[in-house]
């Protein structure tokens, strides 16, 4: 993995008939999901995936999973993690993977499993999936970091299955997807309690773990899945899911990859190497979206909101996995904006709609997604393109924005504008739990509700200027300078300090338990990612295994 | 600064006829503080502190300066920061002094000039001393961090006196001060006004700063000092400080260091090397506090709260920079918890008055400033000790405690017990606005009511476990083995992990602009120290005046 550029590229593309490491099984309302991870499936080579434990493959399973479950089993109210391994339920991410992976592919990976635990967190809260975790042997690590993302959990009570997070006294790291924040800050547990439990390698068990809250529930092993089964029964009660309809296959994704070019049906991306850049153009509906819900569903996967949130989201996995050198990503988008605002009116008003509701999360994910890149990103918006409502929010999520004032030379098309709609202003939260509209007006909250009188006009350069909602409206004099040397400033800076700033102004207002993992635990664990202490050559991560010991810099920082 | 151990240790202790880089100057209910920083006056030799730049010796002086304001100034009601030279008002933290620095010094560096800014704050919000800012000059970086830790700043419009923050585009790391984020979280400048405003070397100045809210208002050269002392006089009107009282002189701190023993009048210090480990011991009062306010004015600086703030604040800051292998700090107390809990009383009666209400700030910055510490904390519980109210909080901010179920075998004092006052329900409140106790019991917060009504109860080991105030209580069997494993498996642990470890779980809940810098903004920061993009031979920071180009690794990560 320090080679990246000799291998192919990661494809996060997969589908159940496909697994490696992961079944899934349905008995009506209750889905289980058991991890049976082959040691030689490794996504690369070099290390073996013993004890369930798990790299970037396993996990992109896990994610093709996630996913499927949402969109076609909308009958699955209830889903339970297991094991499907004798006496351990997941060791957590592959040592020895992560001893031999660069730097960048270290933070990233951890960006993709924690992402992909939030969404098992929003399946919960957000699409009356709920999930639960029985947890069947030795959970450690990203085990119990996996099972800390669900909302229930029943452990066996044999005097050896335990949960563990034996990042720090082990390995020198620390728990990279959630777990220290999850603990204390959705489990709540007693913070000299957490202290104490991290430092322990063997974990907690028994009593114990449900005293302290590190778990919901242990049952003897032999009562472990009917215990399972009656909780999920619960969730499933309590679930507002539909019952007897069918679902929207998630089709296999089209994705043409030529060149410096990627092509989806309703995005392009066009890669710049000399200088940086990405430029990604979301396309708008070419049709009107179909009357009703059942419109919808008969649509499925072509439906234009669906289709582009898969290729969004395959994209935007895609360029951080491979494309780590192309430090800005673009935005542009070009359609009509009329059309636009016709989806996402139907996405407004049939927000009830279990499909709906899904389009609508994918959505908020992968704009959250973008939100949470370690890229810069601009929006650049010019005559022809769209950006209205849910497109107006790759504008919104940008570091900044470029609109053309006016129309260059020789262009016939209208001057370009922008257009609100009702999907701004709450839909598509960002990880801080506000509306890009509202983190972008945390001076003055009350123009996000003037704003709300002005859905569906079109706004040019000089009105969006005005109302907040764009950076610069260059005329057509200064436009394409303007705009070339922000891309040329923008790629001679750091990449380093530009994430670190990026990471710290996204974000104002309030924090919530994503961004707390994505931005203090991230942050903390991607420096200690970078000490020799974790990965110099008597580091711990290094070691480990080896019966060397670790030799540590003492020194505080 | 990468052979610290050569060299004699900081000395944080200092006093207005000694500053070499700042002048207090007063008029009535307006102090002037201007910064003039002699270029040769750096606190190590290496480098010239050109144009107002600063390093760790001038922050020191600052930080006395904010101390006596608050103390030995009662009559201050408004504190105007302003430059002593002719066109440039900060130029931030010198490049040099950081280029050379060890990653140790500088991280360090960052925490105590951002608690400095941080009292900054506290002063204006909590003590009816307003700092505001009169920008005569260039304000840049750091420069422009400590104006933005006022609450008013007011710029000459001259067409040079600019505000910036040049840390990306000319050194490759970020503001270590609080910039970022008091950008979006304080002023809440738009994020792509911040964006853009982050990477321009030359800043913004003129009408342009105070639409988008970087300063409050800009006025002509020539009118900059009488415009800051008018807002100075509008501060004055809104204070609550009293008028025609004398203040507490902060005379000069008596502190021994003998071998590996610090010894100050209310605290004592044992490192012990080879265990890695401060034992620090607060000693509680000798004699019963006075009756009222005016008794604790005529004791000043030996009323025994403020004796003990100041020896705990000027220990946790010499350990701190002097002491950075010593990673485990072990508190104790010693004394009687009947004459700390008079004491606490007097706190919490006499709340209102100006001088009790900044003896209290004292400490809760002091106390802050302890979980802040990257070094990790337990306290260790025993007969003769005096864990009550003030001194509970220590115990309180520990990462775990011990206390001895008991007695040991030859001890005749009674058994060890802990005691709430009132002082541990809300005046002392840590980084993220919770009280200890409240982030403590976050999981059943009526935990924290219940134990108001057991205020003033001895609790032995067995009631305090039963109320969740201490971590482990093992019995005189098992005591000394428990704390020793506990001690040396601490000790094995590498240092940057539980820095990590630490900064997560110490501080669940809610987040603020404190713990935002603390967490996400250092943490970032700290990452960026250790990148090769800024530190690396070809780094920003490292080729930074030789005229030679940084060499970046375009690898975004």
């Amino acid at each position: 993995m320090d080679s990246d550029v000799t291998r192919p590229p990661v494809d996060f593309r997969t589908e159940p008939s496909r697994y490696r490491h992961w079944r899934l099984a349905f008995d009506g309302p209750v889905a289980t999901l058991t991890m049976d991870v082959q040691e030689e499936g490794g996504l690369r080579p070099g290390y073996e995936l013993k004890l369930n434990s798990y790299d970037l493959g396993v996990d992109i399973e896990l994610y093709d999973a996630l996913q499927r479950l949402r969109f076609e089993h909308p009958e699955v109210c209830a889903v339970i993690v297991t094991s499907g391994k004798d006496r351990v339920f997941c060791a957590g991410a592959n040592i020895r993977m992560l001893s031999q992976a660069a730097h960048g592919w270290k933070v990233n990976f951890c960006k993709f499993t924690n992402e992909t635990r939030n969404a098992i967190e929003e399946a919960t809260t957000e699409s009356g999936q709920t999930w639960l975790c029985a947890v069947n042997g030795a959970c450690a690590g990203g085990g119990y970091e996996l099972a800390l993302a669900t909302d229930w959990i029943v452990m066996a009570d044999d005097g050896t299955t335990a949960v563990s997070l034996p990042e720090v006294p082990l390995l020198a790291v620390l728990p990279g997807t959630g777990g220290l924040t999850r603990l204390v800050d959705k489990r709540r547990v007693r913070r000299d309690r957490a202290d104490f439990f991290c430092t322990v390698e063997e974990g907690v068990k028994g009593k114990r773990a449900v005293e302290w809250g590190l778990v919901d529930e242990v049952v003897p092993r032999s009562r472990l899945e009917e215990t399972a089964r009656l909780r999920a029964g619960e969730f499933v009660a309590r679930s507002d899911r539909p019952a007897g309809v069918r679902g929207v296959a998630l089709t296999p994704l089209e994705r043409r990859l030529e060149g410096d070019r990627v092509t989806y049906g309703t995005v392009t991306c066009a890669i710049d190497r000399a200088r940086g850049l990405a430029e990604i153009t979301a396309l708008g509906p070419a049709s009107p979206p179909p009357a009703d819900a059942a419109g919808v569903l008969a649509l499925g996967a072509g439906f234009w909101p669906l289709a582009l949130a898969r290729a969004l989201d395959d994209l935007i996995l895609h360029l951080r996995t491979n494309e780590e050198t192309i430090g800005l990503w673009v935005f542009k988008t070009a359609g009509r904006a009329d059309l636009v605002e016709a989806y996402d009116r139907l996405l407004d008003e049939r927000a009830g709609d279990w499909l709906v509701r899904e389009i609508r999360l994918y959505l908020r994910r992968t704009l959250k997604r973008i939100d949470v890149s370690s890229r810069s990103i601009f929006a650049v918006i010019e005559p022809g393109s769209c950006f209205a409502g849910t497109l107006l929010e790759l504008a919104l999520a940008a570091d900044r924005s470029y609109m053309l004032d006016g129309t260059l030379p020789g262009d016939g098309r209208p001057e370009a504008t922008i257009r609100l709609t009702p999907m701004n202003f709450g839909p598509y939260p960002m990880v801080n739990g506000l509306s890009r509209l509202a983190s972008r007006f945390l001076a003055e909250p009350g123009r996000v509700d003037d704003l709300k009188g002005r859905i569906g006009e079109d706004l040019d350069a000089g009105a969006a200027a005005e109302a907040g909602l764009v950076t610069f409206t260059p005329d057509d004099i200064d436009w394409e300078d303007e705009v070339r040397i922000a891309v040329e400033e923008r790629a001679a800076f750091s990449p380093d300090a530009l994430t670190g700033m990026e990471a710290s102004l996204r974000f104002g207002g309030p924090e919530t338990l994503e961004s707390k993992i994505f931005a203090r635990l991230s942050a903390w664990q991607n420096w200690i990612f970078q000490r020799p202490n974790a990965v110099g050559a008597k580091g711990a991560l290094q070691v480990y295994g080896t019966g060397e010991r670790s030799d540590f810099d003492r020194r505080r920082v």
